[in-house]
């Protein structure tokens, strides 16, 4: 999914902190389109500060008279509303409403706008009257007064993700191994080396010895040590049997661990 | 999944602003449990005002001197990063985070810290290395500049859907996790004692210690070992002592050990 057709419309916004928070969000999840309707306080030096540095946003935000004017390009407009109301619009949840987005742009190669009303009122009903459908944010009944660029960013936030998924996700992927994993035969002497230092230290005189090495070997299993780590490890252990006055006889390598 | 012992943890917070705002959107989303790690300026008039109500989250907020301090009852710690880091950690995005905080939480029933750093610099590797996981939020390249309470808003969005999702299918769980996973006091107390005990074999004497015990505690998040086989590798750590004639000497420390 392309976000490039995708503008954010804020209606009405009185605080210009709001407009420079919104555009910070924007900018965040790669928005770049932003529409003013009738907007108090703009351009000024709050919204400037809260973009902290989404300059080109504001600078390249549209400001307009009328909803009607700001949504005219758009194939589909998306309202937002805290409210649940009984109108005959049917209200998204935002990942709902971005597949909706997608269904009805083509993948978002047509124009949408996403339209936010202002924060002490919303939208007015001829306001919604402009959107072909709703959204709203599942926010806790105990508290429901959403700051303006929070429902921005949660909108966003949901359109960037969809948009990843459809770029394969090339931005956010674990990390890649790079050091080598040991080899069988090295894993294998770390559990003789281990063995023998836990013999050596006499904690291998309980009654059941295969269960307790059982249980380390899923530990290990689970910790899936790389070649370095290892050799940290077993660093430590010869260390360890340095302080005993013994050693990792590898080659006379037949443990007398009477467990097997 | 119980979004109820999900802790919000703020570290060097500049501005108070950012708490109240943060607090405002732990509230939208049902999250009341806001632990603050040696904040700039709060209590103050500009969190009470960017709360906007949401008053009883910092009325009882809890303050902190050290991170480790108001991580230790998590038996899960997840670290915000803005960056892509070459550690071993593994990086969720938020959705993935969640499922990883459900599943090591029991759904919800143990208590998880999620944790924010400074909106300049964000974790120290310190800070990081208190956390078991990292999650960074799929921002965008060219504009990643995240504000605190949006980054806080967008894992609280996730939580609350997952939470959502739980409540209207009852019938979806992740395996549980039969052997209980270790407190963070737990955890700390296995570090100290690691510590201790590589000192009294002389083999932290190498040039930079601490770059030895992170790769020593990545390798352990990776294992993420449960409360019994925590108590083997502390019960060998204490043979290897009494081998050569140390002892762990943590007062508090209860080491009723042979491995079962």
């Amino acid at each position: 999914m392309n976000l490039d057709h995708i503008s954010i419309v804020l209606v009405g916004t009185t605080h210009g902190g709001n407009i420079g928070a919104t555009a910070r969000a924007m900018g965040n999840m790669g928005i770049d389109k932003l529409k003013l309707v009738t907007p108090h306080q703009f351009p000024g030096a709050e919204a400037t500060a809260r973009a902290s540095g989404a300059d080109w946003i504001l600078d390249n935000a549209v400001i307009y008279h009328t909803l009607e004017a700001a949504v005219s390009d758009s194939v589909y407009v998306l309202g937002t509303t805290a409210r649940r109301r009984d109108a005959a619009w049917q209200i998204f949840n935002p990942g709902t409403a971005v597949r909706e987005i997608m269904r009805e742009s083509d993948n978002g190669i047509r124009p949408v706008s996403i339209v936010f009303g202002r924060e002490s009122s919303g939208l007015s009903n001829a306001e919604l009257d402009c959107c072909d459908g709703l959204v709203s944010i599942p926010v806790s009944a105990k508290f429901s007064s959403l700051n303006l660029a929070s429902a921005v960013m949660v909108v966003c936030y949901e359109l960037r993700k969809q948009a990843l998924r459809h770029a394969d996700a090339e931005e956010i992927s674990t990390p890649q191994r790079v050091d080598p994993l040991p080899t069988g035969q090295e894993s294998r002497y770390f559990f003789e080396h281990l063995e023998q230092l836990l013999s050596d230290i006499s904690f291998i005189k309980v009654p059941n010895p295969e269960k307790l090495m059982r249980k380390i070997r899923h530990l290990y299993v689970k910790a899936k040590p790389n070649s370095e780590e290892l050799r940290i490890l077993r660093g430590i252990m010869t260390a360890i049997q340095q302080n005993i006055g013994k050693s990792f006889n590898k080659t006379s390598n037949q443990l007398n661990i009477n467990n097997k």
